[in-house]
């Protein structure tokens, strides 16, 4: 078991190397590397700790995983709230989302807040897709630190 | 505490995003930025993980610390083995190191690990440096998983 603290400053760091403060351009590549790194840690730590799990019922069934065990193995707390509209939409509501619970929730920083939801959103999309969903992960800030991950399942 | 092996897999796909195998050019900058990450990681974590702790009585203290504590506290346990020349030189062992358990150890595979030890050549270097011991630190594979750091302290 690796100290939070640990994964708290090593998450800070890779969202300043990949975005630093002052970049003033390709910002949207930067994102989307961290969300890349995101994607593949949540792939395979899902694959990981489902393996003893039994078969999932279906697609909600996943996604009750998603908000209590997985998020409780990095988060050390479950979602605070799951929403569907069952048809392929679900909400997400952290209430106290880790990695912005040591950012300012002043008006002026909202514009950067961003950059620390894109490894997380990636590590949901990451996650399911192992569980064989496929699909659209975003976040937006409600109030620093609650959070809102909206997951938009994409079906063939 | 997150799961170590959590660790194991955003290590992986860091090193995987910053020094991908098909790269061809360029290949030191993204070792560099992987050091980058390990140094500021490094640094706040020995900050964090120091500020109970008594003032160290020398050099040669502070890399007991990083021997024993700060090693147990990410890889679950100590530098197998620590040399100093006394001249501020230390090369410290570990016989299973963590990051190259999951490698192998054939001989075409011996180029590839160097990408695997910058990341915690940075974190020696950063908590070293905030603990006031400006260092160059290299690592070098024995035989995979067995690696040696190599700290040169820079005195001014």
């Amino acid at each position: 078991m690796v100290d939070d603290i640990f994964f708290d400053f090593l998450h800070i760091e890779m969202v300043n190397v990949f975005c630093p403060q002052n970049a003033n351009d390709s910002k949207e590549i930067n994102v989307s590397k961290l969300e890349e790194i995101g994607f593949m840690t949540g792939y395979r730590f899902s694959e990981k700790s489902t393996k003893d799990c039994q078969r999932f019922k279906d697609e909600l069934d996943v996604m009750k995983f998603i908000c209590k065990e997985f998020w409780s193995s990095l988060f050390k707390k479950q979602i605070d709230n799951l929403r569907t509209n069952h048809q392929g939409v679900y909400v997400l509501l952290d209430n106290k989302f880790r990695f912005l619970t040591q950012t300012s929730n002043g008006k002026q920083y909202l514009d950067l807040l961003p950059k620390y939801l894109a490894f997380t959103c990636g590590l949901i999309r990451g996650a399911l897709s192992n569980l064989g969903i496929v699909s659209i992960v975003t976040a937006e800030v409600v109030v620093s630190p609650s959070c809102r991950f909206q997951v938009q399942v994409q079906r063939t």
